[in-house]
């Protein structure tokens, strides 16, 4: 069983601190765009699950994980009470949340990945869902809140491609079958490192080929 | 059996009326964004159908309840048919609209909260998916308008808070298994009177804390 | 079996065609949107295959189809690889996009309304689903891109129409029991040949009533 790595107890700590910190980052969101209490809440919330709901979804896993632990809507609901309050704070602190964020990125394109496959997906398909559990809740934060996702954007360091090494290792790590705790940590680690190097070093994926000579650039 | 409160007839009648007027509601926004024809009919359609559909994926009910019943996909047609010739007159009766509007709110709220139950959720992942069929739709609206969903946004008057009372109200009826039609009713009626006054009276929840103050009011 | 009308080969190439066109549309919208590299796969594969996909979680045709034939995902990573270091030359082949994107149209309204009907669902919904397959996928590309879906827009040339067209009679001919070969290639060639037309005399579906009126324009 890929199940279990961790013990249960372990795992689902896990879970909940990434959901936690996902749904800061729904919630800071929603302030900065002025939302009401209310709104606050549902960006957290969608933030912080809306990636497992959309895996479990697709293989078949109903109802999903979140709908059936009440701690899954639990943590957002701290997670934006804490904002609400706080949030000059939060925002101040914005290293930690990005370490954080890191941290449930890593942890979610891991997760993802071993839930996928348990479920009978192949390799391939279940490291595209690992990368969807950990970057689809950001997606549907945004498009929410109306902005253009920040996945997808040039100007921001690389936030995707942690994420798919993450749920690549895991996913080699199954097809090879040396899936346990220790590689499984190593391949959270990985996503978790690349990340804030991304961030530190403002990392970025090219855009379209012609895009970045700089003719084009000043023709723009 | 919760599932059948009021006698089937009735309930599919309440059912359609209610996405009547949600589909009149989509129809409106799209003619106010200059959509054409197809347009009010696919934003009139989703209004009205989108937050069922999401319920039902969720939970499982494959395919869902909207397509298994040509009732659900014929009153979004024939709210758009009446958008499309009379919205100027459409759009002066507002205060109509708004009734029945509520009227639907209230309704969702609760029909989709004794759906997620008898499909064998808590009774708190039910309530959420009362509240998710009630504004669903009209979340989904204004995303495929591209506008800030009007749920989120803190200038507008209380919307989900109704809702979420009246899907509380019948979780609580179903944990305490007091849920019949009478307390069923009530717990419509008070999402549609709390709905009402908040409209008239308009009702606003709070920003985050600090937004608040006049003081950072002027900074902005 | 209404499944398999083209054997299985043509058919599985007929959509990896198809795929690759509205691919292709996608990874386009991500370079005019000054996406990175992986913006542009993000968008490819969206377009691509999110209408089959919604299609089959509203079917219940779990693990979707694009999540167990790596063909689906491999499609649009090379027209994303195309596009990245070709775009220029590929917007200046418009018209041959067109083409492909009206063959991919034809083709999924009418594959769409084949695969609902299979897994049991009546006649005007296994349509809608036809529909939903043909254009579910750009609706979400341009959700992601941030833009007002040019599938509800009055300024554009019809799309949803000729898509509708070809799942209308698609669905017909089951319930006429006349599906085979000829009259699905006759289905999807309509579908096809009224959106090139449409494109040529830029056909455009109306607006509400009264925005026709000249009297109306120069009011706005």
């Amino acid at each position: 069983m890929v199940h279990e790595l961790f013990s249960p107890g372990v795992q689902h700590v896990l879970d909940l601190v990434g959901i936690f910190v996902f749904a800061i980052s729904g919630a800071l969101l929603a302030v900065r765009k002025n939302f009401d209490v209310f709104g606050i809440v549902v960006l957290a919330e969608v933030t912080a699950i809306g990636g497992g709901v959309l895996r479990d979804l697709v293989i078949g896993a109903v109802p999903p994980a979140a709908f059936q632990d009440l701690g899954y809507f639990g943590m957002p609901l701290l997670a934006s009470l804490l904002v609400f309050f706080l949030h000059p704070h939060v925002e101040r602190i914005n290293w930690g949340i990005a370490l954080f964020d890191a941290a449930g990125l890593g942890l979610f394109c891991a997760t993802g990945t071993i839930k996928a496959y348990s479920y009978g997906l192949g390799y391939v398909s279940s490291a595209v869902l690992g990368l969807a559990t950990a970057v689809g809740g950001g997606l549907m934060r945004d498009i929410l809140a109306n902005d253009v996702p920040s996945l997808l954007r040039w100007d921001r360091s690389l936030y995707a491609v942690p994420a798919m090494a993450g749920a690549a290792i895991t996913a080699l790590c199954i097809r090879f079958d040396v899936l346990n705790a220790v590689s499984t940590a190593g391949a959270i680690l990985t996503a978790f490192v690349v990340r804030m190097l991304a961030l530190r070093y403002d990392w970025r994926a090219p855009r379209a080929w012609n895009r970045r000579s700089a003719a084009v650039e000043v023709e723009e």
